[in-house]
């Protein structure tokens, strides 16, 4: 036999395992005074590496020594307390160590027989969490729907589109594709880019996705646009197979009317998919459930605990209403996965509830946020990301070169230097480039704004004081 | 402002964390002990779960707790010494614990601007791990190539196929999508699932897979045949659009031709794709690239590390000759990624490299891996897989109640009773239920067989040893 390497021992693996913990918590620890955007150029990171791999191995103390050379350098810092770009994904240290505990598993849960409780976890945890959000009862695994962790949203309105298409067509797509049937996907201009990305992945192409126009004032979704623009398509023989509704949309926030959207959907039987990927957790508390009204309606769901409810990344919970729509779209069964507990139907085999065949147990992670904040921390933290926010549009009134574009959504404010685009552009760049803070972009109405959105736990109110302080520096630079 | 809730303090956080790895460490040493497959039936995992999320938060004391009590029981122990089913996915230290640090940093890779280390630190190790596999320079990222991590290999060959539509539709199929134009997709009957469920994803439909035949000997392609079949398509007015090969068929490790395949498909400039999900990792031993001759014809290649190669799930290297294909099919820019750097063509966003927007850090544990153990060490890991897998083939030759099925492949071996179909599936059910070791069956010629993949840097002989002792004992009960 060749010699085995040499692999860690387990005394090897629970010292450097402390001390990769300890890093991290150092690292965590240093936050505060790094700049939250990294101050490198492009191929700086690259340059401080070796052109190969070692020949011989090196300890693992070596890799955490060139995290801090090399990598916290080139890294901007999501887990900053006032990291408040796109939206912040953060990372609370219970999901992490569950996740931990997941590597350390190591189990396969692509079909429940390759470890049951890979899957039954995942389908409890995913039923706890849709009654923690008040979603309706069809979402549930014990019906004919259910939840599945996908790893992002991206992929859960891939599979509902999939999953339109399967059911519009009789199964027909599965056998025959897409073919030149014109089937048309509906969004508003706001709708996420994976709603295109989707269109085009799944053979639609760009141009099936039509465009639906918004309310100015609210940017959601204009219903009776909707109602027009499929009333066209169907009268021009075209197919209506999905309306795509934003509960947040990723630019402002902005909460289509669902019970509304849903009932024209549902007159030209297409699927209805909401996209509340942001904002959907916030529905752990009972007074922020309102942009859900009308959720019963629809046929599928996503949000994504890794963004603001405190689970590391990938962990984006998607509920379908009819998983035979979903499982008939993706289902495949070669023989070397074929099995009695499958052949008895009365398990779940996740294989064929997204695009993917090997599946790791994300569950863990999520079942260790909900189990360690419990229904109450987790409401706690809503509502200090919320009240945040509020306090962001306080100061915007409070000081006459900044107005609001849009109404405060949740945790994130909307707003822009009186001034004029260009301005509010460098303001937000001056602050970022300070790596004081950091902030996005948008456009809303053909106009440039600035995001801030709340999400981090380590956010305190003297992060935001402190970023507005800068803000109105470089407001006052631009005067 | 509302009250934050209890988050782990940075002490509570050493300290669980301490106890996780701790859990994981002592977990991986009762592993010996324990059924390789749970004895469980459908419900017995969830039945010992509450039916709601606690109210209040509970200690991460309690989870841990509960792995023990409600998850071991109900896990098939991928990480076990005698797991020999599917192909192992087997994690490392090293691997697991760079894994943790990428949770710890959270950062989020969709653009080179939002965190340019995640992306420079991944085109640098696909780099090093393209010349440790002696891979052709076409696919480095200094050139129009460049590689990146995906988290299956079922999504590589999705993205090859859309690529490969892309490319074949010089765009069109990005803007209007497949039609009706009749594209046709080729791998052998020993292809992967998931290149028909790519078809069946992309829009092409299943009966756009046309399956050639293989030698009944080796059970590679055909490669006579795949001309014949692209001709007869061709001639009938089919657009062939993809080849895909197997580089180590999930079956019994059958190796395609990739030469002679690429040279056929490339008469009809469609594009190659070369599956190595699990074999590709052994050509860090240059004796074991025999394989991969033809490679350089190419147009994509996957291998997942995740599998035999020591690195955590999800971690499945995909590489292209020509990024711009691949980019082109997938992507977008939305307002809010407008950045300088993406404008400069300066930097790579692996957004456009995949389905999803959101990524995490993978590159961390497949750093992790190549730098602890070296190419010294990765050579040994995969040289002790095959060695072993050689003496399997040699304890089949030494009993005639059992006769192999193909040649050995790599570390794979492929075996059947000589009494038949019913008394090999019965013979390896007896030893998957009793916990001893696990396997998987496939079918080989209509003929039912045994694979056992070695994967695992804890199987050692005696693991084997012990295995196949177990296998005389169920074919003597069967006698």
């Amino acid at each position: 036999m060749p010699d085995q390497p040499a692999h860690m021992t387990p005394e090897e693996f629970r010292r450097h395992g402390h001390a990769a913990i300890d890093w991290i918590a150092d690292y965590w620890a240093s936050l505060d005074d790094l700049p939250v955007r990294a101050q490198v150029a492009p191929g700086d990171v690259r340059r401080l590496l070796p052109a190969s791999a070692p020949e011989t191995g090196e300890s693992f103390d070596a890799v955490l020594a060139d995290l801090d050379r090399v990598v916290v350098p080139g890294l901007t810092h999501w887990q900053h307390p006032r990291f408040f770009a796109y939206f912040p994904a953060n990372s609370s240290p219970a999901a992490i160590l569950g996740d931990l505990l997941s590597s350390g598993i190591g189990a396969q849960g692509m079909i429940w027989a390759t470890s049951p409780a890979v899957t039954e976890v995942e389908q409890a945890v995913l039923d706890w969490f849709a009654e923690a959000l008040g979603l309706p009862d069809t979402f549930r695994s014990d019906g004919p729907g259910g939840g599945v962790i996908q790893d992002t949203a991206s992929t859960a309105t891939f599979t509902a589109l999939l999953s339109a298409l399967h059911r519009a067509s009789g199964g027909d797509v599965r056998r025959h594709g897409v073919g030149d049937a014109d089937w048309r996907v509906y969004g508003s201009t706001q709708a996420h880019s994976s709603l295109v990305k989707a269109a085009m992945m799944a053979g639609l192409g760009e141009d099936a996705v039509r465009t639906i126009a918004v309310d100015p004032a609210t940017q959601a979704m204009d219903v009776a646009a909707l109602r027009a623009a499929i009333a066209d398509d169907v009268a021009a023989g075209l197919r209506p197979v999905m309306v795509h509704l934003a509960a947040g949309s990723t630019s402002t926030g902005a909460m289509d009317d669902i019970a509304a959207a849903a009932e024209v959907a549902r007159g030209h039987d297409a699927w209805v998919h909401v996209d509340a990927a942001w904002a959907g957790v916030a529905a752990v508390c009972p007074e922020h459930r309102g942009h859900l009204a009308g959720v019963e309606s629809a046929d599928s769901f996503v949000t994504n605990p890794h963004k603001w409810l405190l689970t590391t990344f990938d962990c984006s919970t998607f509920w379908v209403r009819d998983r035979a729509a979903l499982t008939g779209a993706l289902s495949i069964l070669p023989e070397y996965l074929r099995n009695a507990a499958t052949e008895s139907g009365e398990v779940v085999d996740y294989r064929d509830w997204h695009p993917q065949l090997g599946r790791r147990f994300r569950a863990i992670k999520l079942w260790a946020v909900l189990r360690t904040y419990g229904i109450d921390g987790l409401q706690a933290h809503i509502r200090s990301g919320i009240a945040l926010a509020e306090h962001v549009a306080e100061l915007v009134a409070a000081d006459d070169r900044f107005e609001m574009v849009t109404e405060p959504s949740l945790s994130l404010v909307v707003f822009r230097l009186a001034a004029g685009d260009e301005q509010t552009m460098a303001a937000m760049e001056a602050v970022n480039a300070s790596g004081e803070a950091y902030l996005s972009h948008t456009t809303v109405e053909g106009r440039t704004a600035i995001r801030l959105a709340v999400g981090s736990w380590r956010t305190t109110r003297a992060d935001v004081d402190r970023t507005w302080r800068a803000l109105q520096e470089a407001a006052a630079a631009q005067a």
